[in-house]
């Protein structure tokens, strides 16, 4: 394994220059085909994320590299190693937006990908291995279908039959009338076949925005990710109490949902600032917490809802919040006259990102003189599946301002371009 | 002044029974021409309140009583007196309802006048001084017109000019517009006209069920008001933080506007519950408390809105819960990164029930052998008008199930017709 000085030596020898001018005017077509007011939307199996890959295949066959999509409706852009039969390098990411979102979050990680890839042909480097820019599809669950990775996991020959038959929040349609709108074939799914496997892929990279505000506060331009979180998630929670006339009846008589709920969003958020003093790392958030519609002026809510997403890369940490919401809840209902309905439970396991991998970027961050630490992700990504999948997997997280999943993300080029040479001199050493 | 039993054997010696039967005759009628899915609407200055008017006007013209509107459109249904220049004796309520709500709210105070002076009637009694029942108009601001008492302030010269501009909620008109709709004249208002003084009337007594549910849990029929609570109140309340990604936004760089909304709540809600323990009596109610419609899952709230509305009979405990607010509000901000706007606040004044009066009530009610408790009314009701115009003012309470505002309010016939006998005793002795 070459050390640091020594893949900086051969970057250096060989110029490999990511070809960053590529991804800044692909980022500049995707956001002029996919504007939605302030921002962009490209839906996912829809006709944003079918543009999005379009153009990839452009540039991709403009560039000279080997161009195929599998049955679920992934793309590869390969760039042929020396030997064709040894276990690939994969790097990339989704193309689709949030509805609104911004032109960042997904696109960034595929256009890195192109422009290392542009950038070690135009130096003339042959990688001793394939390497292999991947465009996923859907990875934005929260948005369009209600499921994690159908995109990279359907690759993966982990897309369970059931999950085929979710169905597009928008649309109505399921994910499998879509994947075959779109010319695909999700039967292949359906029956778990694999196109990705542990023995045919060395390694899976991820580079995305940050989505988060601790790179731009602490002015890093890189991160290397620790793992990715796993989360528990009630999004149809309730609380049922009693409408009655908010001057005639006493505390003691009332059955108030909405402080109820209050009482319960205080307590858990009390415990993660508790578990944090002892070191966990977590995010708890209620998404939404509401009195309906029936609420109103003079009257006591009968009635809220709420959304609760707890994330944390350490299984441990959400549990807690469970815990607390456990002990929690039958106390404030008891001494409320209120019951709680928290309906089904989501979630997905946590991924630590391989440590291997996580050295190498960190090797190559060096070589390549960009100024970076560690972090955990806060989001989900299709890094995950791949890690799930056995995979070695890693993300490197690039700064951007104004979070993610709105119009205003935002992501400086000379950020990028750090994180690009990163990326650049981790090919060299991985598909040398 | 006539003792407990001075005013039993008068009452006893005259047979003074209340007419009940027809009180429940126009229960069943008002609600069926006011039914409006599982309840009743009246609307308040529209065709509700009209029919409910007409038919209290015919009922009372069926009795012999002198009827009479006033400009502003209140109903008197006069049984005169023996001597017709002395100060009347005033009782009743309004027939509005709020939409979709109950049959007693409102229309169990001038139908238990009718069901007493009827009685009185009925047993040749012919009182001192004019008996009049008063079917005031809007009472029920909250739902229609954005102000306090109108037809009650309206009769009494305290309707200020610009509150004849205030718009009716559904209908989008003046309350000026639709008095003169109804056949009457805002002008007489707007001039400070009165009908109503301390002058040439003695006593205003409103019988109102309960709203609350304390008499039903205490199974007590009746109560005698100690005072109409004043209140402060914020109906356009927001908070304002940012959204940001839920996962990929540490806990020291959210702005979440939910939760500081929740803490505030808490907060207030702790508040309440130790100047109850203190003594004080009030109501302290988040009435709505809600994420907006750009919330959803994955994302932290970035604003947040609510509704607040405190009442006590004793202001200083409102104004408690008001300094409790203004201490933890930039408490919250500074600890949480959002801002409150409190936006405008309205409210009204406590009104304290006539002292007499409660105690002619009470020596009533032994006369009637009436079980009885005070307490404090919970809602705002027309008596606090007549309290602020110098008219001594009372107010009886009975006892009802579910609640008020609501179609499944619920009163029963046995406990109205204990009211209304402990009405008929006060008269004898009031107007006797």
């Amino acid at each position: 394994m070459a050390g640091p000085s020594a893949v900086s030596e051969m970057a250096t020898r060989l110029n490999l220059v990511p070809d960053v001018e590529l991804a800044a005017r692909m980022f500049d077509e995707l956001r002029e085909r996919s504007r939605d007011g302030e921002g962009v939307t490209r839906e996912a199996y829809g006709p944003g994320e079918r543009m999005a890959h379009a153009l990839a295949r452009r540039e991709a066959e403009a560039l000279g590299l080997e161009v195929s999509a599998d049955p679920v409706g992934n793309l590869y852009m390969t760039l042929p190693g020396r030997d064709r039969a040894a276990p690939r390098v994969l790097l990339g990411s989704h193309l689709d937006s949030v509805p609104n979102g911004g032109n960042y979050d997904g696109a960034a990680g595929v256009l890195a990908g192109l422009a290392a890839v542009s950038g070690l042909k135009r130096a003339g480097f042959t990688p001793g291995r394939d390497i292999v820019v991947m465009a996923t599809r859907a990875e934005e669950a929260g948005a369009w279908f209600p499921t994690s990775y159908p995109g990279s996991r359907g690759a993966l020959g982990r897309l369970k039959p059931e999950e085929l038959q979710v169905r597009r929040q928008d649309s109505g349609r399921t994910l499998a009338e879509h994947m075959r709108e779109e010319g695909f074939d999700p039967d292949f799914a359906a029956r778990g076949e694999r196109v990705l496997t542990p023995e045919n892929t060395a390694a899976f990279l991820e580079l995305h925005i940050e989505q988060g505000p601790v790179l731009d506060a602490e002015r890093i331009p890189v991160a290397i990710v620790t793992g990715i979180p796993g989360s528990r998630r009630l999004r149809q929670g309730r609380v049922l109490g009693e409408y009655n006339h908010s001057g005639g009846t006493p505390r003691r008589y009332r059955r108030d949902a909405a402080i109820a709920l209050a009482e319960l969003a205080v307590a858990l958020d009390e415990e993660w600032a508790l578990l944090e003093a002892r070191g966990h790392t977590l995010v708890v958030t209620f998404c939404t917490l509401a009195t309906t519609a029936e609420a109103g002026f003079t009257k006591i809510p009968g009635e809220a809802t709420f959304m609760l997403d707890v994330r944390s890369v350490n299984p441990a940490s959400v549990d807690a919040i469970f815990a607390a919401l456990a002990r929690k809840v039958p106390e404030i209902e008891a001494r409320r006259g209120v019951r709680f309905d928290l309906g089904a439970e989501t979630g997905s396991l946590a991924s630590p990102m391989d440590a291997g991998l996580r050295a190498a970027l960190a090797r190559a961050a060096e070589a390549a003189g960009v100024r970076h630490r560690e972090m955990a992700s806060g989001g989900g990504h299709d890094a995950a599946a791949f890690g799930a999948a056995g995979i070695p997997a890693a993300m490197l997280f690039v700064r951007n301002q104004n979070g993610s999943h709105n119009p205003h993300e935002a992501m400086r080029m000379e950020d990028f371009a750090e994180a690009c040479a990163v990326v650049t001199h981790w090919l060299a050493e991985a598909a040398g």
